[in-house]
């Protein structure tokens, strides 16, 4: 069965191919909770949840980064990702789940192996603090 | 658009019930690979994945061991879960991908936040230890 593309997952492609950050404001709902692979704690709201978002796009979306695989149903997305920064290789999903005006309402990153997660966490330490200059 | 669950996923279910092992030797391919939260390197064939999955249940699946999402699409199902493991929460996913005889041949899993996959490497590398006596 090939079924369409949700028309939120072809806007997520477009924001991560043009790296367009307005997308996002119309993507994201107000309520949006972030989930970081890291922290356990969630990030609540849509301010807070675009700064993670755009600073994990310039962390991982640099270089090497491509999508492997997309599985969709039910107002909901895992889209599985690789991208190899400083040498070290990080496997991860987005989860996404969306609301009837395809806004998403929750965005949840996990990232293998552990050597991945270590690069990432101190990667986007960096550019949280560029982003709150 | 309610649709049926795989036979897989159903046996997967199954499997994680009734904490049966054999149902594991119908499930997984010969070929299966393994790919572990922690550590980069797959695991390759259908005996190491088995002993990989054994340990994983045993660890994971004790307690309060919950499985909260599914997304399933073109023979790929994402299962995330929840347990939690002496106070540390551990939140993860199961991506599957199964043939055309419902048989698994890629079995991932990631894992968050950092202190649940520590949490989980602990535990893993001493259950691992208790299956190789």
């Amino acid at each position: 069965m090939i079924s369409e593309k949700p028309y939120v997952l072809n806007r997520w492609y477009e924001y991560m191919d043009k790296h367009d950050f307005t997308i996002l404001d119309e993507l994201l709902a107000e309520e949006v909770v972030f989930h970081s692979p890291v922290v356990h704690t969630p990030q609540r709201g849509k301010k807070i949840t675009k700064i993670y978002l755009m600073a994990a796009e310039k962390v991982l979306g640099a270089g090497d980064f491509v999508y492997t695989k997309e599985i969709t149903s039910n107002q909901q997305i895992m889209l599985e990702f690789t991208t190899v920064i400083d040498g070290v290789t990080i496997n991860g999903v987005d989860i996404v789940t969306y609301n009837d005006n395809n806004q998403i309402t929750e965005f949840k990153v996990m990232v293998r192996p552990l050597q991945g997660m270590q690069k990432l966490h101190q990667q986007m330490m960096e550019m949280l603090e560029n982003f709150k200059k």
